[in-house]
């Protein structure tokens, strides 16, 4: 599938409330669960979010419709809400993440970016030359990963519960634990 | 984690609304989308999830319930949605699953389980003996896999368009397909 706004913005608009849906409320052993060493909580992805969101997205689109090629983007520290999110609440990330997708979305409605803007380039500081439809595509595929991240954690949560029926339940296998 | 009431309602709860929210009025590019011939769109797996209140969960826990494991477990059919949701529109199906989804909660809360009746004991048409604990909490993991998976189906639209983000979007490599 190709990038298009018709198709990628319904999703970026509605990751806040498929995140807050699926994690709001939840005991605490649901959403600080992890799946092993150095590995990422559902409270810890939604710090991510909201770090991509400040430094990473919008941002970048901004600096490629100034610079163009010709400056690097600052390279996105991928584990800044170890830092950022302590003591924070998840309610509190929740809510942040929500404001801070809406305002990047109103920044890249604002750009009135056309079809032709898609073939812009950029440099991204480790691949070289990028394009804003690769950025952008990205941004879309980045939050849906994400999604299936927290899921994937919490289904792991009960990956010895399930007893016999972990055989048919893909997702828990360690098989995909890299993945 | 092992399963208690108090973690595992508060996930079957929401998962009609998580599905709801992730798909509901999207173009039908991302809701029919698959990852390859022989897979699942959001599409099926919605309708998969339907079948699932229809003839797996509460259906075996009264059936577990009624006659221990003494008589086996109807096998489930994993894939009847592909004849059973022809014809249907995806928010038809998304109002269904929430409707069936609490009516099974509604059903399990009027048995007043204790846990000492998470010990009982069922008989699985494969797997022979499994407790009542490890069906309810195979629900749940169930349901996280689905939403996981619809997440990933979704993502891997873009596997192409992301260009050389690929390398750090690790949901879309083929690698990962099986799981």
């Amino acid at each position: 599938m190709d990038f298009s706004f018709t198709m990628a913005l319904p999703v970026l608009r509605r990751t806040p409330s498929v995140v807050r849906d699926l994690l709001a409320d939840l005991p605490a052993s649901w959403t600080g669960a992890v799946e092993g060493p150095n590995t990422w909580s559902p409270f810890d992805v939604v710090g991510h979010l909201i770090h991509g969101e400040r430094t990473d997205w919008m941002p970048r689109v901004e600096h490629l419709l100034r610079h163009g090629d010709a400056v690097p983007f600052a390279p996105f520290q991928r584990e800044a809400m170890f830092t950022a999110s302590k003591g924070k609440s998840l309610s509190e990330l929740l809510e942040t993440f929500a404001d801070l997708r809406r305002d990047s979305l109103e920044r890249l409605s604002a750009l009135q970016l056309s079809a032709a803007d898609l073939e812009r380039t950029g440099r991204h500081p480790e691949f070289g030359i990028v394009t804003l439809r690769q950025l952008l595509s990205t941004w879309v595929a980045h939050d849906l990963g994400h999604i299936g991240q927290i899921a994937r954690v919490m289904a792991r949560q009960y990956a010895e519960a399930v007893g016999p029926w972990r055989a048919y339940l893909s997702m828990l296998s360690t098989y995909s634990l890299k993945t």
